[in-house]
């Protein structure tokens, strides 16, 4: 299903951090240290809200895509990835199934 | 699985964007409108930086969340949500269940 | 006085905005669009952000400088420079000359 | 002269950072560590970047206003103030009272 994508995506990316940083955009990224993936990920995040403003569907979607590619690459730097933040977000919102509907039910956050 | 949480997310955002704004967090962002959005964002955005920079593992996971969090709450308000998203990494990323291998034997991003 | 040194900068500004694209660096700012430039803001506050965690001086003042140039030239593209930001930042803190002394007297903001 | 609105305002900060934390915002914020006001900064500079897209003027001059004023708090948490940030400015650009119309006769940056 498209929701195994952020675990696919995790698995490439701690594949390609062991890449030549010459061949690879995320080895490249990993090689410039946490202050470049943090430039990228600021950067990415500015884009988002330009593309939000502007209210283009497409840039919208591509800039998000970007954003979260980055904050996936600062995980992964942090030998952290997108499992962590999807377990927070699902204790949070009390996502797991069972319990879905009746928090659907509430408000809260 | 852990997988759908964030359709399950998506579900719980459309709902609660209904909701009353005095009682829901989620209404409320929506009725202070794009911009407010936006500004929470960035802050989360700002936030997950800091948190990197610390190096402290349970605030780069939280703060994540947050920023991933009110990237949904924006894809939200223009009638987009996560899947959009996820299916243009996937696009990126070959990460089609076939392609997946091949797919992390690439450099290229 | 060194204090002028912003006023000068909003009239280099002005005078690079008419420039050649190709030659001029802000120039090509303003050709690339309000986007661009904002990108450009945006990307300078997270390197003053990193530059802050790290601590070290000169890139502090370096990155500030890159923020608060962009910030100018953002300015610029809308027809504003500096003054009226200064101006605002007189209002706020009472800062004319009389009211300078009463001014540090007081907490407030 | 409104150019030495950001030395007074240096002259301010210092004075204000060593006041009670409950009374006053500046004191306030250097009481939260470099955390809260770099949390601050990247708040401004979206809120900038909104207000830019928003193409309103007044909204665009008082949040530079904000993103400067939350910088010059940050260089002053790290001992520094305006004069280094303005001091690079010139040295880049050349804005000594003599140098100053050869600069502008030139591209470069």
């Amino acid at each position: 299903m498209s929701d195994e994508i952020l675990r696919r995506l995790d698995a490439v990316l701690a594949d390609r951090r062991q890449a030549d940083p010459e061949q690879s955009y995320v080895a490249g990224l990993h090689a410039g240290g946490i202050d470049r993936i943090l430039r990228k990920l600021g950067e990415e995040c500015t884009e988002t809200v330009v593309a939000s403003k502007n209210g283009e569907r497409d840039a919208i979607v591509s800039e998000t895509a970007d954003l979260w590619f980055h904050s996936l690459v600062m995980l992964s730097h942090h030998g952290l990835d997108s499992g962590s933040v999807l377990a927070e977000l699902e204790r949070r919102f009390g996502l797991s199934g069972v319990a879905e509907k009746a928090a659907r039910g509430k408000q809260g956050q």
